[in-house]
Formats: structure tokens, sequence, C-alpha cells
């Protein structure tokens, strides 16, 4: 309710006084914790101590140290001396102090960016300007992990407006680094994941580069899979590159294949994904994925997403549900957006693991690799083309892929960043430990478990083990003869090796049958003892 | 999808090998961090350190030293030492390390409760099993910050089912103590608080206590208003008595008034409304207050919601559904609960301030206090004894009152915890700073705000400093002459006076008008400069 105060001045008598700030304001001594944890702007003091000064949990401080002022979060403990205020070591530098110094310490007001987080949690749209406070002080580390968190946690569960999705995306861009590769199209790929073995970005990449146009691939190292495409392309070549060196690899070649993880692009994502991790949601898929892309300046983008009883996305609904939403905040960023559903039920190639990947994508450029591997390579590339306008531009990807252009472009790149041109896929190491399991019986294969086959993987080593892996040798669909072999694990040390092959043992990820209908059963609920949780997949 | 993995023993031929544990395994130097933050189970490492062990944001990890094993919260560093490990001072202590021991450090499972949390995130109602799990993990410190949040926002929007809001009660009562006070009936008023001056319960335990019932009242302080009960009891006795104390009180004289801060009941409570505070949300309002009552094993138990423009709660409506569902709970619980709404347009009487509100409980109890107070003492003390069968409870309170009977008992109780049973009012410090605010004009008074009466209270030094506070002259309706005193303001400093005398002169509290058709326009949009923000009220 409105209350009348305002209209009552003439009404009452007052005694004047000379009157100083209203706040309580409290001397204390400061320490400093000696860890960097993240950048993190809190400090610690006795809650006593604290309530005194009117503040309570998570309240801001406003500290002051000779000239310099800075504003943390107000962390209580109760155990904790009542006269010393304890600062987290970047704030503790930002104020000027190393120790024992006397800081003046009092209630700051509650940022901005807060009250739009409680607005937030109240279901309410964020205008364009609230969503950039907030994730400016997500990046600036003014907001802590409580309130981060209800805001995410609000954001899933109510859902983004598109409006927010475009909001979120533009101040992800403008709270980080952007990178110019001159005037457009600057074209790219992207594929959302969930197929181990994806190592198409490595083929696609040669091949819009062949063709003149300019694709500055940034992408990233594994977090729960095998291997990103960071990790396959770090066996032939560095990636880690800065960015003055990522536009001169660009200028020269036209494409380039680096890790995006340092370049400072779209910062607050990592920030975000810190949170959203334990609590296994992903509310930000799509300003996530995009904002780097417009922090790149790219103007064309094909989406891959990936879709089947294998992928992250299982039915085609929701796939065009996600590809519409990628379509239409690209309009709204400005980014020419088509996305592809392609084939989830299996892994793609053979290859799983950062060197083997390496191997067979070199493999397929040099016109040996696997169908499935080639023919995804050259729909996608296809798709960019006809995407910057060109006529018939699968035609035209199979062609620059069949006359070695693709590969010639490749060896370019890799030579730009910093690699030899002249490897051989055989040059790059895998293993050396290796076994090979086999079919006890003849049959074919109904089935191939991607996430079991992630899990053996990442026992056998990778993606730290850059050599570690498993090769698939018989695909949903083809026959395994008695004792023939289904797949290899490759693994850089013994231990592993056996770890890996213990976890394939239990888990069975290639599912063999000699007629389909022998297997009905697929499995019981309530489930049966050892019954293992599906692990979550993080990457983008 | 359910894969066909376990149908497929028989064919696969896997070579056997002596396998070792699957899970990665690395050894670090502990460091002890020495601060006690508040009990948190959390670990610190080098991100990459962290991701070679498989450890993400927040993830788990088991720590081994010696015999000993605990589980700890992984909070992930970027500059720090990669072969070190610091912990907090708690969890150090749980492993029996000091500090420079070599500790075995490997990625554990999630906690069960943090999938519960997951699926509240996913909208789903938790189980009683489940609620317990989360809330004693809670207490216990196995969940993070980031987690707890996330929980609390979700069940902000989501809202909690009637079985969830018993579970939780249930839970929050199973992890802390219960204190037994004998067969019943155990009798207890309870307040939702919100208006400024009500000292309503330093009546109503007396009344009770003198008519043969018990009665074992605890309270809080005032978190963000001028005196909690047991701030105002305190002036006049202890209150911070431990668990044998309170029950040889309650023995003695049926009834108490203490401070139920210390006593761990429910602990999960404060441990949500530190999450709870920043974010301004309080989905747990009815299992924070039900669950102490179940732990002090009451039986019957009136609330007094107050409603109006100065409370909590504004419309009957809010109020009958918050009573209804304080009702429901009740049954769930074995508590029989009886809701009063009463008058909120106003503070309740006229003393506001710890040593002011106990010398007008008492003056009321000797048979000279304002009248709204003794009329609402009467009738909560009579909705209290016809709730345990009494007929004409109101009457019979009225006479417990007048006769003094109740004034006796308080006396009791005041010495029962050593206190001087002999106090007079006048024997009450208050100020002794003092200034009184005049009318400029007569007038009626047509408004109390009592945001801005509880803002001059704390400005003049309360609940801290318990001779300040605010008596008022006049209440709503009452005349005003020229120069005829308002309210004053009482404080124990000067420079405290002086701040409160400030904001009462900004704020206005007492609006005051010769005819309200004068004062018809009572704030306008935009904001006029300088218009403050509403401050959260926290007390139960």
């Amino acid at each position: 309710m409105i209350s009348p105060r305002f209209c009552l001045l003439k009404s009452l008598t007052i005694p004047t006084a000379n009157i100083e700030s209203t706040c309580d304001r409290m001397e204390l001594i400061a320490g400093v914790l000696k860890i960097f944890a993240g950048g993190k702007r809190i400090v610690i003091l006795n809650s006593e101590t604290a309530a005194l000064l009117g503040v309570h949990s998570s309240d801001r401080v406003k500290l002051t140290y000779q000239s310099k002022e800075v504003i943390a979060i107000a962390d209580l403990a109760e155990d904790f001396p009542h006269d010393r205020i304890w600062f987290y070591a970047e704030i503790a530098q930002a104020l000027g102090i190393s120790g024992d110094e006397a800081v003046q310490v009092q209630l700051a007001p509650m940022p901005e960016s807060l009250g739009n987080v409680r607005a937030k949690l109240r279901g309410e749209r964020l205008r364009d300007e609230e969503m950039l406070t907030v994730v400016r002080d997500v990046v600036e580390q003014h907001l802590s992990d409580i309130e981060i968190s209800a805001f995410l946690t609000a954001l899933k569960i109510h859902g983004l407006s598109m409006g927010e999705t475009e909001a979120m995306s533009r101040a992800m861009v403008e709270t980080g680094k952007t990178i110019s590769f001159g005037k457009g199209p600057i074209l790219d790929k992207h594929s959302i994941g969930g197929i181990p073995g994806d190592k198409t970005s490595m083929i696609v990449v040669p091949i819009i580069a062949a063709a003149g146009y300019t694709i500055p691939k940034t992408s990233s190292r594994a977090i729960t899979s095998p291997a990103g495409t960071a990790d396959r392309v770090e066996t032939l070549c560095p990636v880690t590159l800065e960015i003055g060196e990522i536009q001169s690899v660009v200028k020269k070649t036209g494409g380039c294949l680096v890790w995006g993880g340092a370049l400072e692009l779209a910062p607050a994502d990592d920030l975000f994904i810190r949170v959203e991790y334990p609590l296994g949601i992903d509310p930000l898929l799509l300003p996530s994925i995009m904002s780097k892309k417009k922090a790149m300046g790219i103007t064309h983008l094909v989406v891959d997403i990936p879709t089947g009883s294998g992928a992250k996305i299982k039915t085609a609904t929701e796939a065009y549900t996600l590809a519409s939403d990628f379509v239409h905040l690209g309009e709204h960023l400005g980014i020419k957006v088509h996305c592809a559903l392609t084939f989830g039920d299996q892994p793609l190639g053979c290859g799983i693991g950062p060197a083997l990947e390496a191997r067979e994508a070199l493999n397929t450029l040099m016109g040996n690799g696997p169908r499935d591997l080639r023919e995804k390579a050259i729909s996608l590339a296809g798709m960019l083309f006809e995407l910057v306008g060109e006529e018939n531009g699968r035609g035209k990807a199979e062609e620059i892929l069949r006359s070695g252009k693709a590969e010639f472009k490749l060896r370019e790149i890799i030579e730009a960043q910093g690699g030899n041109p002249n490897v051989k896929p055989e040059d790059i190491k895998v293993g050396p430990e290796h076994v090979e399991i086999r079919a006890k019986e003849k049959g074919r294969v109904l089935w191939i478990d991607t996430s079991a086959i992630v899990q053996v993987a990442r026992a056998a080593g990778t993606p730290k083990e850059s050599g570690a892996g498993i090769v698939l040798r018989s695909k949903i669909g083809e026959a395994a003869s008695k004792d023939g072999v289904l797949f290899e694990i490759y693994a850089e040390r013994a231990s592993k090796l056996e770890a890996a092959l213990e976890l394939a043992h239990k888990l069975e990820p290639v599912v063999l049958s000699r007629k389909p209908e022998e297997r009905m059963l697929l499995d019981q609920y309530p489930a049966r003892v050892g019954e293992r949780e599906k692990p979550v997949v993080l990457e983008r």
C-alpha cells in the first residue's frame, strides 16, 4: 500500500540536528586468506559482529582502507574472532591490503542484480538491461553462489522467453572478448554433441576453407566425453593459440581448429556451468553456444543435432523444437542458422579417443575413412555451402574431399598452427596397451550402448591420455563371427587397460544377437542389483 | 531407453583380469584453513588436478588418512598448487589431520540427497524419506550452498504439498533436539509477527500458567524488528537457559519465557534461513514454525496472524489461507491449532523497544496498560483456554488478569529464571537520551507507518541497545493538538538519537491530517527522488 508520508511535511515540528551518516560503521583487523578461490569477492566476519552492523547472511559490506573502497559479500561465521575480518585474496588485493590493517566496515546496499534475481524467482520476465546487469555481476563476482544458483534454478523451472534468451546471449557476449575476422561471411559448424567419435569438424573445416571461405572453428576439450575436437586436433598440432595467432592462422589458411577455452569469449558461461553442473541442469544451452558464435563474429552457422537412442536428443520432436529455437535465436542475433538432424543411434566412425579419432579423420581426408563419417561430413559441409548461397553444396563438398583439396587444407592449417604438415596417420601415437574383445558366438550387432562406450573409453584414460580409446570393429547391423573381434580397447597404461576391460565386461557395450527375436526382454524393474547410474553429458 | 546389456553375458568372450578398483586415486598434501566457516565439509583442489580425478565443480571426494575416511565437497580453484588439498577446519578435524599430511583423494558418488534435490528441480514431489534425507544432509553439511539454494528456490516456485510440508516439519524435528515437559496438554502461543510492539506473549503466558496449564514459551531475538520476546524478557531476567534449566522453571511455575535460539531445536531451520535471506524468499514458513513446536512437545497452539496494512499479511484472504494451512499441518503433526486474525494496521500498544515494551507489559499485568494490548492478550489467552476445553475462555483470562494472578505468575517466572521478582516498571532502564516529536498543527492521526517506525526504532539502537526505542503518544484516530507530542524517541547514545531523529524527519512515520479529505494524493509514480526501499521482515 502506498503510504501518505510525502503529504505531511508541514504537519510535524522536528528539531533540526547536525546529523552524521545513519549507517553503523566499525573498524576491524584484516586477515587475508591466501587462496585464490575463483576471484570471489567474499569477506568473513563473526556473525555477532555482523549483526551489530545490521549485516546478515550474504548481505553486502563496504570496506574502506585509506582512499580505497570495495564492496564484498559477507560470509558469517560463529566461531570467529569478533574484531577480525578475513579477505579472500583478490578482494584484499583490490583494497590494497595484505593483512593486519584496520579497515572500515559497513553495510552496503543490495546490488541491483540481486533485485533482478529476486524478480526472476517471482517468475517475472527480465528486460534486456536487467539481464545484462545480472550477467555483468556474475562475471565480476558480485553475486554469491546462493544467488547464482537460485537464478539458474528459476530460469530452468520458468524457462526463458526468446527475448530473454537473446538478452542473455548478448549479455554474455558483451561481458567477454570478441574476435574479428574481417568482413564476412564467417562460417561455422557446431555439434550439440553426445555421440562418441564425432570427429566431423576435422573434415568439414578443411572442406569449407578449401573452397575459399573463412571458418574459424573454436572447440572445447572433452569434459565428460572421450574426446573434444580440441583434444583430437592437439595430437596433430598446438591448439592453445592466442587471439592474434588465431587471426593469423585464419588469415593465412581461411580456417583454424583451436581451443576456445582460454579466449575469454563469454566468460559468464563457465561461471554458470560451474553452478549448473552439480544440479544437473542446462537452462542456458542456447545462449551458451550462440554467445560464443556471436563473439567470434560468425554470420552463417550449421548446427548438428544428433538424434536417436544414443544421442542427447532422443526424438525428432525434441530435435525440431531445439532446431527451431536455434534458428530463431540466430535471427535475433544476426546469425543465419540451419540445423541438421543427424543419425544418433551409435558412435560415429570406428575410432573413439583423441589419437584414434585424429587418425581416422586424417585417413578419411586421404580417401580411406569409414563411410558414415565421410557421408556426414559431406552433408554438413554441403549445408554450409548452401547457406552462403552455393548450389549443390553436397556435390561441391564431395568433390573437394575426393580431390584431396580438403586434405591439403588440413595440412596447411596444421602447419600454420605449429604442427608437422606431413604427418601420416600411423605417426599419431595410440596405445601401446591394447586388447581385443571378441564375440563368443556368431551374430549381428543389435545395439551399441554409447553411454557404456564413453565410460569404457574414459576408464581407458581418455581424454587426458590421448593414445587411449576404443576402436569399434562392428557397427549396428553388421555380422560378427564366433571369435570375431567386436571392438578393441587402447590405453597408455596397463592399469587403465585392465580397468577399462573390467568395465567393458560389466557393461557390455556391444550387444550381439543371433536373431533379434531372441532378445525381447530388455530389462526389468525394480532394477537388478548393480544397475549403474547414467552419467551426465556436458559437451556443447 | 532401457538397453539390453544384461541379456548378453553369454555372447562375449572377455579375458579375465585381476582388477583393482577402477577409480582414480591420488595423493595430495593437506593444508588446513584455520577458519570455522559454519562446519562446511569443503576441500579446495586445483581444478586440473581435480579433472584428472574426474572431479568437477561441487563433486564429492573421498579423503582417506590412515584408518579414517571422510566425504567432502570439492571446491575447485585455478591458481592453486597442483599437489595440495586444503581442508576447512572441521573436516580436517574429522579426518584427524592438522596440515602437511599426505591424504588419499578420489571421486566419491553423488549423495542420495542431491538426487532428491535434482528431482525437486524437475518439479517432482518428494516422499517422506527423501525429504528426511535432504534435511539430514543439510544439517550435516553434506550439501553445498549451490544445492541448498536450488532446492529452496524450487520449493518456492513449485510450492510444497501438504504431505511435503508435513515431511519437512518432521524431518526438521528429527534432525534436532526435542524437549519433554511431561504428559500434556502442553500449550503455546505464536505470532507470525510484523507488528512492532507486539508484547502480547508476556501477558498471555502468565495468564495461562496462572490457570495451572503448562506453557513453555520459547522465543527468538529480533532479527529485523525492534524487539523479539527474548529481547523484551531479557530486561527482566536471563533468557538463555539450558534445556535442564528450562524444564526446571516450567516444572516449578508452569511456564517460561526463554530464548530458543541455542536449544538446537530444528537446526535445519537456521541453515535454510541463511540461504533464504539473501533471496528474500520464505517457502518454509510453516515447517519452520511448526517443527519447533513439535520439538517442544506442544499439543495445543494458538497462532496470532496480524492482518492489515501494517502487518505481513495484508488481506483477509491471505490470512484465511495461511490459517487453514497452519490448522491442517497441525492436524498432520498431532498439534491442535486455532488461528487468530488480529488487528494489524498499527503497532500494538505504545512502547516499542525491549525495555519500553517490558515496562508496558508489566504495567498491563499490574492493571495499567494500553487497552489494545490488554484486549489482544485476553482474546488470545481466551482462545487457548477454549482450545483445551474450557468454557468462556475470555472471561477466565480477564479474571486472571484483573485479579493480579497473572502478575504474580510473571514474577514467579522471573524469579525462577534468575531475575528480581520484585521489579517495578520504572526499574527497567530506558534511554537516557530522549526527544519528543511534536505536531506542527492540530489534527487526527490518519496513519502510522509501521515500517518506518521499525526503521526509526532500529536507528535509535534497538534491539541491541535495550533502552532504545519509541513511545507512541497518539494512535490512529486520536486527536493531536498543535505542539502536542506525537511520539518520543529513546536511545542509549546521543549519536543514535540523532540518527533516529533524522530518519524520523525523513520518513514521517506518524501521519496527521486535519480532515481525511485533505490528503487524497498518497504518492505518485514514477517514484519521487529518494523513495526508500521497503526492508525485509524476517520475524517468525
